[in-house]
Formats: structure tokens, sequence, C-alpha cells
């Protein structure tokens, strides 16, 4: 069992996140994690597919998407050749004795402190989904009330096949 | 017409997306963005839409999501009581002599330079949407050569209804 991360360019029509999502459900393929954003061209979106499987069942995956008529591109991201980053946005309860501690552990991992209020803050992350996660364990010592994650988007290193 | 983000508690449950997603494919509503991620309980996941339309058509997108059986919860989150996010990765093609020119626009915005290659950079930039479109914007005098954005996620500011 490895993690793949799947990026693909697709046509920016309104049915494809549908037929992406429907494909895996219906054969019980498990989505970690799926974004879709806007590329330089307006035609084209960019969606970033995190699935974990056997090499049989990633292999499936990509040619069942590859398959799809809004799919115009699909490639593997591998993790030595590629830069991949998700957003999270933490917010921990903490009153006034208890903030310069959260700061300080957030200026460990470089996160920003986006809001304050008198009993809570809202603190922004990103990183490889590791990171995030061993973050939100260290805050473990707090009341954490909400968190809200991107899911995982990322790029090729250098120069790749996909051109927007 | 306005643009809406909605936050929403859903079961953690393979076929959520892909019945969020046909709601709006099947209704023609149009999705300006969609993110999902896990929260603190491994039950339930968060999603973000973002939607556009005037008051009447945001009414009912969120009448139609709030009936899903996976949906728990759906609330709005309005853009001065809440803090929303969008990350992005940009590749931008430049050599030695352009690269520290790429660095000091970088550094205005508080992007980060995650990859330097002989040939190119990736940066990679968190903000509301507008202030990513007015980055990109500003890259244009370089070559972008692929960009990857993972979509809108937002917290409500102190303390809110949604509790995961």
């Amino acid at each position: 069992m490895r993690r793949a991360v799947f990026s693909l360019l697709v046509e920016n029509s309104s049915g494809v996140l549908s037929r992406v999502s429907g494909l895996f459900s219906r054969r019980g393929y498990n989505i970690d994690s799926l974004t879709v954003g806007e590329t330089l061209d307006p035609k084209v979106s960019r969606m970033t597919v995190v699935a974990t499987g056997d090499d049989g069942v990633l292999e499936q995956i990509e040619k069942q998407l590859a398959k799809l008529i809004d799919v115009k591109e699909i490639t593997e991201l591998p993790a030595d050749e590629s830069v991949c980053r998700e957003l999270i946005l933490i917010k921990v309860k903490c009153d006034v004795t208890q903030r310069s501690d959260v700061v300080a552990l957030a200026n460990i991992f470089h996160a920003r402190i986006l809001d304050v209020a008198p009993d809570s803050v809202i603190i922004e992350l990103t990183g490889e989904m590791n990171k995030l996660g061993a973050f939100v364990e260290l805050l473990n010592g707090f009341e954490v009330t909400e968190i809200a994650r991107t899911g995982l988007t990322g790029l090729s290193r250098g120069f790749a096949d996909l051109n927007n």
C-alpha cells in the first residue's frame, strides 16, 4: 500500500467534478484528498487527486481517470520530484495567559496567526500532509475547536509534461 | 450577484463528494470552488463550497445542500466575520538574471519560494481569492508556466455554531 498523487488537466465544465468523484464512489476507491482550481487557460482546470492503495489499484485508478472525456492529461507526481502542499486553518481556544504559548508553537512551524479574539486564535499552516498532522497533534495540550483543510495540490519540480 | 461561502459538516463517506457535486451539475448551479478535508472527528469532514449568484439562487443552493442526507450542518461564512484562505503554487520560468526580481516580488506578497531549479522557481502563496489573482497578474512580466490552486477553505472568527 502506498499513497499516490495524481495531477490532472480537465475541462472546466460543471459536470467534471461529479464524474470524477462518481467514478471513485462507484468503484469503491478511496479518495484521500481532491482539489480543483483554475489554470492560466480559463477552459482548463487542474485537479489533484490523492489515493492510497496497492500498485494494482493505483494503476486502475490512473487508467479509469484517463478514460473520462473531461480528462485531457493525467500524470503521477512522485514525492521526490514534486512539491505538494496543503493549507489548514486551526481555531484554538485560549485566553490571554495561554496565547503566548500557542503563538510560540505556531512560530516553530512557521505558521501564521490570522485572527485573534479574546478567547481564541486562528492559525494558518501550509505543508505536506504529515507536517499538518504533526502540528495538530502538538496542539493537543490546548483546546482545538475547529479545523478546515483544503486538501493537497502540487506541481512537478523543474519542467514537466503538464503545460497549464 | 454576489459570492457566498458555505461551510458544511458532512459524513466522511465515499459518496458525499459525488452527491454534492452532482447536485450542482444537475441543477446547473456554478461552483466557483469546493474543498473538503478531515476534521477532529474521523467520521466527519468539513466541506467549503463557494458559489456566485443572486440571493434567490444562493438561498436555493443552501436549502438543497441542507437536504442531502450526508450534510449534518451548513452555515454561510460572511466575509466580515470569517477568515477564508486558498493556497496557490506557481511555477515561473526564470534564469539566474531574472530570479532576484521574481524573489523580490514574492517577498512583497509574503509568498514563499518552495523550489529553485536552474531555469524555474516554484512560489507558494496563501490568501483570499482576489489576492492570489492580483499576484498572478503581477507576474505577467515573467513566464508563468504552471499554476495549481486548492480552492477556498474558511472558519468563522471567534466562536461559532460548527463544532468540529
